[in-house]
């Protein structure tokens, strides 16, 4: 089990005197991802992930789910990391003769997202590719029930939230049971590795889940959420302008502000029952 | 001036009775960067960054300059931003001759952040070519200024903070006055396009001034902030073990959990001066 906590010996300066003392620090660490075919050819450098290591497996997985490059686990023949000339860990994938990697690595030039700076991603004209509408547009969802997440992810993360550094993304099912969680420097990351998880377990397309995140939401959270099927993503944070365009362009209910009971719906939002038993149904006003 | 700021139709959900109401967010939009040379040959794609718009040619500056394609505002011969096509906006930038574009991209292939998936940069080896130690190892900061850095920023960005998306960085001098400030949804953006702005200014390397960061601090910050010369970095969220390591390199000040009256000293320790003024210089101890 790769650490993802690291002990920083470190001053605090406060109120009184200050004082040496030791803090907990998220891991950060690169992990560089290299695809081959099982049908030959070169490898390719996908690129270098900044991530909390643990979960890599699941990590690679999702990403290259969320990026489009494999569509079932069946694509994935094998996925190694090791670090064999202690070079800095590499993630070895090989995938299914039946993937054209051409053609799958032809989309992905030149884009990037809000959190970074520069990509190898078509972000723009990702969402135009993506699923138009909900699966199951016939799934509501109890006001009850969305409010209760924030809390429920953040209960299960209690190891990691000491450090105060690691996103959580965590994934809930239509009693509001949590079928998985998992942490990163990284939001993308976390949302990667629970996709990737989902997948392993072939429990994708999501469809009667929601994706609960620990911050923000910006466009790409949304565009792996549609990817992996959910029905919506609740986030504890903020949503950008994209990710709302792309909620509504794509049917997937957009929750934001979700703390202390609260919470705003930016997309779908006749599909998020009021919390008053006695309040009028969206649709009926 | 384009619009930071959109305007969104929800539904808030809470105690009462759901409500339809209008809500701001954080506009995010995609800008395409192109880079070609003065002295001909083809344009190259660099990217398309995902940001809020507004401060473009300060965002491009500063990302060009982050990521060593540039090294003084001279190097720029024009930056437009434009749409002409409206197929999305795209940053056209032309370099100077002197600008030998082909092994300036040569190391940019393959890296990532932790705030994303997959990036164009060499983010592990990037920290060994990085100055080593402080320019100006002599220079000390009191704990008072630095309690009181966060608060300055917030107080600057008022109008933007009303949405929650927006990510800011400012940069601070040795009295702590506020030099600059600039807002993003993208946390790496804010802190390119305060850069940019000081690189526009001939401020750089802003040897006698903190970069103060709204959020987290992952090793990109650090880069960024080593890059631009600064003596440190202050962030009113949790610092990454990467960031830590990369920031003990090379001598950069390295401040977290800034809030409340309060604050962690990551890296250089001793260049941070006690509050107390009975209290022992930890120098001296």
């Amino acid at each position: 089990m790769p650490s993802r906590v690291a002990i920083a010996a470190i001053r605090r300066v406060g109120a009184g005197p200050a004082r040496t003392d030791q803090d907990l620090v998220a891991v950060e660490a690169p992990l560089a991802i290299v695809v081959r075919s099982a049908a030959g050819g070169a490898s390719r450098p996908l690129g270098i992930v900044m991530r909390t290591p643990g979960d890599d497996r699941e990590l690679v997985l999702g990403l290259l789910y969320s990026e489009g490059l494999i569509r079932t686990k069946d694509d994935v023949v094998s996925c190694a990391v090791a670090d064999p000339a202690e070079t800095g860990e590499t993630a070895d994938v090989t995938l299914a003769a039946s993937v054209d990697l051409d053609a799958r690595f032809t989309g992905r030039a030149l884009a990037g997202t809000s959190a970074c700076g520069l990509c190898g991603r078509l972000a723009v004209e990702h969402v135009n590719a993506l699923r138009r509408g909900p699966a199951r547009p016939d799934l509501t969802w109890s006001a009850e029930l969305v409010s209760a997440l924030p809390a429920a992810l953040r209960a299960a993360q209690t190891v990691f939230a000491e450090t105060g550094g690691l996103h959580a993304a965590g994934l809930f099912d239509r009693d509001g049971r949590l079928l998985g969680i998992r942490e990163d420097v990284g939001r993308h990351n976390a949302v990667d590795k629970l996709v990737g998880a989902a997948l392993d377990a072939a429990a994708l397309p999501a469809v009667e889940s929601l994706v609960v995140v620990s911050g923000r939401v910006a466009y790409e959270i949304v565009q792996k959420a549609v990817m992996a099927g959910v029905a919506g993503v609740v986030a504890v944070g903020a949503p950008s302008s994209l990710a709302v365009d792309a909620a509504r362009a794509t049917g997937l209910i957009l929750i934001g502000f979700a703390r202390d009971g609260r919470f705003n719906v930016y997309a779908e939002h006749d599909r998020v029952l009021p919390a008053s038993p006695g309040a009028p149904h969206p649709a009926a006003s």
